[in-house]
């Protein structure tokens, strides 16, 4: 396999490799606006798909879709005190509107919170009214400093979940059940292996009382984290005064929860998957899942390709036919750096023979097979096992990546190796969070569920006193 | 029919039913930020069929999805002098990023086109790279003065498509064809009837060669633009210097166009087609097409209820069944409220004979069938023929508030009866255009194609000179 020129290879500069790739494969244009994208068409119909699978997800849970205002009054961000304190530093301001000076400064939302407690302290009045199990699909803004497309930029499309319960023990269920559609989202869409758990006090949503997340691991080890779900419990309803009538007739503040996944999703595809000739997409996200190459547009050769094209289109495969004048090597190129899962060749000398190649790009295997076989099947079982291989190659280098450490000594020498995730003993102390932190700029990345705690030794692997639970730590994007 | 009383009779106060509907229907909630409303589920849930629907026709002519920045350079945003006029004073202004001033203020986008040029410039080189067709859904800001929920809000929620072509016949082409698909949408799917032409100079898009546009009545006569559709030629790629090498291999600016429908779209569906009980929802649009209400929750009724349920459903019709433990009355007026087009009344007295209720919210009529009819069938049916007679009867309505008129006594005398359309000849000074506007707030809504032109008389309904054209009149929203 030669590798494609116009990227930097992901061993030499992973960073370059990333926006080579984000450049090459029309996935994102820079603007005048730092930290603002143009979302392109092919990353933008990855998005499309993202939405298309959450969204069936959450209506299937009972969740209906509203729209928020873009703008929040100074005021009401005000209220939720470890809230603002979260997001202020990082709003960008409306000050002036037509001609005139604001008289309240409205910010553009970094999050809806806000908006959905003032939202449901009026329509909320009785048990009768609740749940209420409201998402919405817009972009937010949060004024970052240091910017890098899908991971880190000023404004980015996302999805935010926000309910309100009767119930702590419904909103925590709630706050569970969004936990697992997101894993379940990650691992049999996007072939993502996620570690989920509980975030640290520190590590916690601004405002909530407990933050559980699903982390993944990209290629070189780093953490993204790739969707969270906060249980907030009565934080804000008390102060934004979200109350209603129980069944006793007792006035009652609401239970409340809020979840959500931003386009990281795709920074993650791009990292978790990717090679050094450009994307790999998992085949349910993938916007073509196959494209056929014809080697020569010869009569016979595009008259198979075009019955291909129909029995794949009419089985639901997203399929497309390349008939173009460019030559098949450079149409190769082409979907290799777009990630397109399954491709077909036909070749006017393998038709002779009845034969024709089909590639995976998983893989870069090339299989030669008979011309009648049925493509709709065999095309369906290959992108079951490319989904299968790339969950399995994710997963066997998170476990390749996993250092259970014991002391910081072990940590400070993995660390020189490389990073990955970091399985400790825990005393709870956030004194040796700030420590992992400047030992290596290792972020806690989440207390693992009870089911999968392990008792590694008896002692916190940065003060060495009495441990409480097992911790993964990690470096992160 | 016993009226609703919870909202205000159309005939006695137009303004206020189309609020009361709003609210009562649960379609908007009103924010601190005059002008920036929550799009209630009920709506969003309107909205998203209606994305659907567009959006694959959008695809199906060969349009691709993007997103572009919300935030747009104050340099960027005057680019274009006509555009700049029309847009600069209702906009709102970013200044602040954190804790920071801006250098450059940016602007929330009123529309995107000084984006998608800016785009284009870098992308476009050559006459292989084009067409692009593009489109993007999103929210835009207009700092409005006067604000109407859904008809005139600061914030709404639209769709834009931004086209680039080789030469000006492709770019008009395609300014046709998307009207052509935005009358279809609101003919065929909306059962809005639209009036459709060019606009004058003065109603143009700032900044447009020409602007086309789609013209809905209301029931109370007056106009509301529903869709426009923009050839901008050359004009906009002068100033962004979007150019590109031709066949001849010369430099060549290219030829664009934009077109855009917005959540008016629902104000739409309500003025036209909403009663004095409620919203009367188009069935293609309705989010709920059917409802089954069991008059009395016996096993029998139930049994029957459900079996409904799986055979509507099995036939793809969004239906739901209502067994909650309220009075079927208060069912009935609920539904009716919310416009769903058909309602299946189940009752054990009923059943004894063999017999079901099935009820039609655009006409108020109650047809009993037997039980053992097709229901699937029945409803599919029925569903075509109630969208036929929303159709027919909003046709007839603008066809009897359409008034041709030779002078400004006839315009007048008119005026003092009702509004509506008034088709009248016109020498096409903008002088004349401005003393309708005096007279009666009268703006003109469109000159209609070649085909629809008649010559009503040889003379300028306003001045008397040698008439150009005929043209159609309209109050506005």
């Amino acid at each position: 396999m030669i590798k494609n020129e116009k990227i930097t290879a992901r061993e030499q500069d992973f960073a370059k490799w990333y926006t080579d790739i984000i450049t090459q494969a029309h996935l994102a244009h820079y603007t005048d606006v730092k930290g603002c994208l143009v979302v392109e068409p092919y990353a933008y119909a990855i998005w499309e798909n993202i939405q298309k699978e959450l969204d069936s997800q959450f209506k299937a849970t009972g969740h209906e879709n509203l729209y928020m205002p873009m703008l929040i009054p100074e005021g009401l961000l005000n209220k939720e005190k470890e809230h603002i304190e979260g997001f202020a530093p990082e709003v960008a301001w409306v000050t002036r509107g037509g001609k005139d000076e604001l008289e309240e400064k409205l910010c553009v939302r970094p999050t809806s919170e806000t908006l959905f407690c003032d939202y449901y302290s009026q329509i909320v009045k009785s048990y009768r009214d609740l749940p209420k199990l409201y998402n919405q699909w817009c972009s937010v803004m949060r004024w970052e400093k240091a910017t890098r497309p899908y991971l880190r930029t000023r404004e980015f499309l996302w999805q935010e979940g926000h309910t309100v319960h009767a119930s702590a023990s419904e909103a925590e269920e709630e706050t569970m059940q969004m936990l697992n559609i997101y894993k379940n989202f990650y691992e049999n869409f996007l072939a993502i292996p996620v570690l989920v758990g509980r975030k640290t006090e520190k590590e916690k949503f601004a405002g909530a009382e407990y933050t559980l997340t699903c982390e993944a691991m990209m290629y070189d080890g780093v953490s993204l984290q790739a969707g969270t779900s906060h249980y907030f419990g009565q934080k804000f309803s008390k102060p934004f005064d979200m109350k209603f009538l129980n069944k006793d007739n007792q006035w009652e503040y609401c239970y409340q929860t809020s979840w959500g996944v931003s386009q990281r999703s795709i920074a993650g595809i791009i990292m978790v998957h990717g090679d050094n000739n450009g994307l790999v997409l998992p085949p349910k996200v993938a916007p073509t899942q196959v494209i056929i190459v014809p080697i020569k547009n010869d009569e016979n050769v595009l008259k198979l390709a075009n019955e291909y094209l129909q029995k794949l289109q009419g089985a639901g495969i997203r399929a497309k036919l390349d008939d173009g004048d460019k030559s098949a090597g450079f149409k190769f190129a082409e979907y290799e750096m777009k990630g397109i899962p399954v491709r077909i060749e036909i070749g006017p000398r393998d038709l002779q023979e009845n034969k024709i190649v089909i590639a995976r790009r998983d893989t870069n295997e090339k299989m030669q097979e008979s011309k009648e076989i049925d493509i709709a099947q065999y095309v369906k079982d290959l992108m079951e096992k490319i989904h299968q291989n790339m969950f399995d190659r994710a997963k066997k280098r998170n476990d390749e990546k996993t250092y259970v450490c014991k002391n910081l000594d072990e940590v400070k020498n993995q660390l020189k190796k490389g990073t990955g995730y970091f399985k400790t003993m825990w005393c709870g102390d956030p004194a040796c969070e700030a420590k992992m932190k400047e030992l290596g700029g290792l972020k806690s990345r989440c207390i693992p569920f009870e089911e999968h705690q392990q008792h590694l030794s008896d002692t916190c692997v940065c003060c060495g006193k009495k441990a409480k639970e097992m911790i993964v730590w990690g470096n992160q994007y």
